[in-house]
Parts: C-alpha cells; sequence; structure tokens
C-alpha cells in the first residue's frame, strides 16, 4: 500500500467516470476514504453498494469537511451551479479538478464562480469513456494507458498540479499538460469534427427520398464509420456548444478542404485526388490508438 | 450437383472479386470450365494452383470459343480497353457481365466498346470486397448474404439478366436489381462519400501544424471513422472520378448539411443540435449492415 496522496476526497458525480476514478485510485492505495455526492440517491445507493465510495454525503458542508480533494464528474454544462453550491463549504487547503471533455469553457465557468478560490482548481481530462453510463459501468481499469490531459492555470500552484498528476498516474494513465486552448483544439480535431461529420451523413442519407434503400446498401465501411452518430445526443448537444469556437474553426478547416476535394473530382485531376487520397492512407496505416 | 447455368466461363481478372467469384460458382456446381485472363503471368498461375481457374487462356480468341459467360473482374477504367480487345472473339452466344463499383461510367464505356453487341452486356456490382487483393484473398463465401446489384440495359434480353442473377443468387449473395444512375447514387452516398469524408479528415489533420499532436489524441471513435482513409489511394482516385456527377451531388448535400449544422452551433441552437443528433442517432442505433 502507497502512501495516500489524499486521507479524503469528495466525488461530485458517481457515474461511469468518477466511479471508475475512484475504484482505480482505491485499487492504487493511494486514497483513504471516498465521499460521493450526486443529485440521484439511487445512483449514490449503487456506487456504495458497488463500493465505488465509501459514503453518501449527507450535506455538501458535512462532506467537505477536512477534504483534500474534490472531482468534479458532472456534465460539463454544470460546472458553474456545482461550483457556486460547493464555495461556502470549501477549506482552504482542498484541491479541485474536473473531467470535463472541454477545458476553456469550464474554465471560464469555474473562474465565475469561484472567484480567487480558482487558484485551488486545476482543470483536466481523462480522453476516455465508453457507451455505457452510470455507477454500474464503472471499471478499475477505465483509464488504464489512456491520455488524461491537464490544463493548468496560471494561479495553480505546481505542487497541486503535480499531485492531480499523480493521482491519474496511479490510475495507470499516461498524463500530459498543454494549454486549455491547444486541448480544445486537438480533441475538436479528433474527437468532436469526427462526431459532427458523423451525425451529417446519416441525417443526410435519412433525409433522402430514398433513404430506407440507401441504408440498406451500407456494408462494414459506412458500419465503422458512422458508429459514433449512436452516441448520446444530449452529451454531444453539449461538447458542441461548450467547445463551440475551437469546433467552428475545425469545421471551417474542414469545410475548405472538402471544397478542395471536389474541385479535383470536378476537374478531374486524378493527379491530386491519388496525392491527397496517399497523404491520408500512409499516416492513417501508421496511426496507432493513443 | 446441380445443372451447370454455364459450361464455360472466361474470367478477365483473376484478384479477390474474380477469385472469389470462380470459387464460389464451381462449389455451388453452376459452372463448367473456368478459363482465366490476366495481365499478370504470376497471377494466373497462382489461380490455377489455388483451384480457382481450370484454365490459363493462351488467347482470348481460344478462350472465347464456346465460351458462354465473360466477367470482367478489372479495374473499371480498363473496362473499354478490355472489351474491345474481346470483341473481335466473341461468339454470338456468349453472355458479359461485370463487377465494377461504378455503373453509369461502365455502361457508358461498354456501349463505346461494344456497339450493338452491348445488348449482351449486363452490368454487375457485387457491393462486397476487402483490404486484401489478388488471388490468394479469394474467399468462397465473399459473396454469401452480400448485396449484388445488377443494372440491366434496355438493350438485355431479360433471361440474359436472370441467368447472370441466378449466378450470383448461386454464390449466397442478395440480388437486386436498380437504374445505374440509382445505384451510384446510393453507393455514393454509402460508401464513395464517407471515404472522401475520412481522407479529407485525416489529411487535414495531417497537414495541421501540430498534426502530430493530434493524431496522439485519437482514440477508439477516431480509430473506427477513420478505417476507411487506409483504403488503396489508386482505386479510390479511379472510383471517384469514375462516379464523378453522383459523387458531386453527395458533396454538395453534404456540405449543405455541414453549413446548417454550423449554424446551429455558431447561433448556440441547443434544440436545433439535439434533434439533428437525434434523428442520426436513432437511425444508426436501428440500422444493421446490409
Amino acid at each position: 500500500m502507497n502512501t495516500p496522496l489524499f486521507s479524503r476526497v469528495v466525488l461530485v458525480g458517481v457515474g461511469l467516470i468518477g466511479g471508475s476514478l475512484a475504484l482505480a485510485l482505491k485499487a492504487a492505495g493511494v486514497v483513504g476514504q471516498v465521499v460521493g455526492l450526486d443529485r440521484s440517491p439511487e445512483h449514490l445507493e449503487q456506487a456504495r453498494a458497488l463500493g465505488l465510495i465509501d459514503q453518501i454525503a449527507t450535506s455538501s458542508a458535512a462532506a467537505l469537511r477536512h477534504c483534500d480533494l474534490v472531482v468534479l464528474a458532472t456534465p460539463v454544462a454544470q460546472t458553474a451551479t456545482v461550483l457556486r453550491s460547493l464555495l461556502p463549504d470549501l477549506e482552504a487547503g482542498t484541491l479541485i479538478t474536473d473531467t470535463g471533455s472541454t477545458k476553456s469553457d469550464v474554465i471560464a465557468a469555474a473562474r465565475a464562480a469561484l472567484g480567487p478560490a480558482v487558484a485551488r482548481f486545476v482543470p483536466g481530462h481523462p480522453v476516455s469513456g465508453g457507451e455505457l453510463h452510470g455507477p454500474a459501468a464503472a471499471r478499475v481499469d477505465l483509464f488504464r494507458d489512456r491520455n488524461v490531459v491537464l490544463t493548468p492555470l496560471a494561479e495553480n500552484a505546481p505542487a497541486d498540479v503535480a499531485r492531480v498528476a499523480a493521482a491519474w498516474a496511479a490510475c495507470g494513465a499516461r498524463v500530459s499538460e498543454m494549454s486549455a486552448a491547444q486541448h480544445d483544439g486537438v480533441l475538436a480535431s479528433v474527437s468532436h469534427l469526427p462526431h459532427m461529420l458523423a451525425y451529417a451523413l446519416v441525417a443526410q442519407i435519412a433525409k433522402a427520398p430514398d433513404g430506407d434503400l440507401r441504408f440498406r446498401f451500407g456494408g462494414g465501411g459506412f458500419r465503422d464509420f458512422t458508429r459514433i452518430a449512436a452516441s448520446s445526443p444530449e452529451m454531444w448537444r453539449d461538447i458542441a456548444l461548450s467547445n463551440r469556437p475551437a469546433l467552428l474553426e475545425e469545421l471551417d478547416g474542414f469545410s475548405a478542404m472538402l471544397a478542395d476535394l471536389r474541385g479535383m473530382i470536378e476537374r478531374g485531376d486524378g493527379a491530386a485526388l491519388e496525392a491527397l487520397f496517399t497523404l491520408a492512407s500512409e499516416k492513417r496505416l501508421n496511426w496507432k490508438p493513443g
């Protein structure tokens, strides 16, 4: 057993991400006690029964007493509301981190809600997840060999950032740091934009007069390309709005690339098409999942 | 053993598609003898050694004597050249079919090459394939439960179309008929357009100044979405050019859909985004591969 990095952790949101983090921290022996806070009493009971949390918080004041880390694992759009409700009971020594898919927007919400206390907020994003939700979906190895990105603030103490990084590393994650803007650009590019394209393609076919016929002739390529179009509409609505500036930039870059490609096809420029396809296929053949 | 539908088949192109068709026809007992014709002597030897073909053609004149079916399983761009070379030795009773991924363009090439003999050309497309190529990749079950589309010509005799359909049905395929224009629209929509989008996305990331960083953060969604961007650049160059009108129409429809989606994000219209994503996710969740 390692020395606990944190003796008392308050987990706000005991679903897939929060529950998996609690399991992994406990398995690594780097956390004393985990206290759960959630809007859903059923999820809290389930999380305790599954051993994700040790205690259900009776109030946020009670939960936050002698707490040294608060983890936000709630939908991104709730960040400001949750932080505002915690602020009055937050002790001077308590660190806060989050798990949201977008960072600039979350940081702006945290700044507005916390004021100067934002210095103790270390923003983070585990680039991991799954199609399942809720406490029952939690897995101790959800973050093993997966990327976790921290986007530290100028106000953060380096020692605080290092403690949050150590917690994720104890879960088996590959931790890296970048600016919030860079994080949002990278994720817009490799995750948010592909989701928009898959949704748009399936919607285009669904709206075609002969859409049912078209769907019947989709094969294995179509299956894989459109798999992410089955993702949660609510979650992706929130991500699209929360990462709006970076996503609009990627969308515009993509539209320009598609206009170039259209031009090559229209003027019958086989050499340019082959060069573009070769660039992409070589990159993709040599790529390995992060 | 069934009565052979065709006593002597000449297979032009003994790769994955042609070889698999020969195997399946032989296994079903609906073909007498299969004679192979290919630019590659190595592929012909390999095809004979693997039992895909019974004979290697010494000349097209010799091959076509008493032949009742010619199957073209060559790249689409070679259709006119191959048909022109066969025409002088084609007997009056010989049917011809093909396996090309695009149909309007192939039919135009066949009309130009064959003249009135185009009446004996029954265009077809097995919607199947794989990442591997050549005779060694051939599989007896490649077409089992897969779609084969015939796009008959006004000049075709219904009995000839029925014989070609029966050959594919004997291979376990689901055979349907549509017009060449409809085929090209359907395939542009569910196959050619997704390939263009996957190529364009990977190329966009490859060209970004921080492209390597971006690729490092691609996860499971990115992996599946971009799998088809690893496809053969030469083959997809030819398909894009060969199906130009239908593909341009789909590209324009997609660009319009993407512009709508961009507008929803820009003006923060969460309700419209959620409605679009819900339409797509419900369709995708209920979809089964064709």
